[in-house]
């Protein structure tokens, strides 16, 4: 079968090595039927890239910025129950850092919509909320925070 | 019955029609009992006004763009399900674009708690959070969150 | 046994007063097999200190003001069912209001994390979130939202 496991396990999917989290928390939590994956940045091979979209940040990055966050998560949803397969994409909520008059934190959005559906596929469908904030840890541009809903 | 869906039919209630995900992804999720709605803003047969609140939005216009953002949601889930009925308010959140020092969110999000228990009745009690964010897509000045517990 | 109602009967714990709703909403909603509290600020014995972390409020005092809102998150939870037992918690979400330049939410959330911890214990492992937001209502700098998983 042509599971997420599977598609791993062949490297069709690649999975970045999962993040530890920053501080006194876990990665993730899987109880009552939801898995619910810590708030996830764009670190990539341990360099973060700074700043505020509009400015600093182009669009088009930011957009790479929220897959690479949403790598992260899938990473880290592996490292901790061992599988990918049995979750189905619940709720995704994106914050991004703008500079004044950004108003396209959906289109920052579907980078992780876009990564999300590429790995889940039909099972990959969620509901959504983008918007944006003042700060994120780290100096972030963008983070990504995913609920799966598990199937029994 | 005096359900909300008899309500909707009779023209007591009045549901605008559901707004498109602005992106790749779907207006609403239903699945482990819980039924979760894409962020919904205040865009009203078809046009938005953008702003903040305290600068270009007055308190009252926003604690009405937070109403007519909820009706959106209503909306959402009921083109989804077919159905308003078998649902309960589990969790309401409210995001608001203010001007500098505004600090009265708090208020702005009583425009939708009081619409979800108007539509919801008994069944609409929420818990809530309330924050002020930087910036929302297209310019809003009002975001809003719902997830609904569906009766099994 | 020494659950955590006996160690809030003993004075092991301590709860502060709930604070009410500070609008049209309730302070924590259970069904579904999860319970979700209100968002909840550092209002300390009716006084709450105003400012961004970075400028107004130190470090240090945010990570207090994240423990503060902990506990008046645990004394809504806990006036609400009665008990604290049976509650493990799920997800934490910490929103912090910073001076330009500051991107240690994740410092400011760990006030929260360690709270949750010294009083479930093992049963108070969580995912987290935390972002930095434009403003949170009355002033506050902290606010804190609590996700339970509750035992069936």
């Amino acid at each position: 079968m042509n599971t997420v496991d599977n598609r791993i396990a062949s490297g069709e999917i690649k999975l970045p090595r999962p993040p530890a989290p920053a501080a006194n928390y876990v990665g993730a939590v899987e109880q009552g039927g939801f898995l619910d994956v810590s708030g996830q940045i764009h670190t990539d091979n341990g360099e973060l890239k700074k700043g505020k979209v509009g400015a600093d940040v182009t669009l088009e990055e930011a957009i790479g910025m929220a897959r690479i966050a949403s790598e992260n998560a899938l990473a880290v949803a592996h490292s901790v129950r061992g599988s990918l397969d049995g979750l189905r994409v619940h709720r995704l909520r994106v914050y991004v850092v703008g500079a004044e008059g950004f108003h396209e934190q959906h289109l920052v959005g579907n980078g992780a919509s876009d990564y999300l559906i590429e790995v889940f596929r039909e099972l990959g469908t969620h509901s959504r909320t983008s918007v944006g904030v003042a700060a994120l840890p780290f100096g972030a541009a963008v983070e990504v925070e995913l609920t799966f809903q598990v199937a029994s």
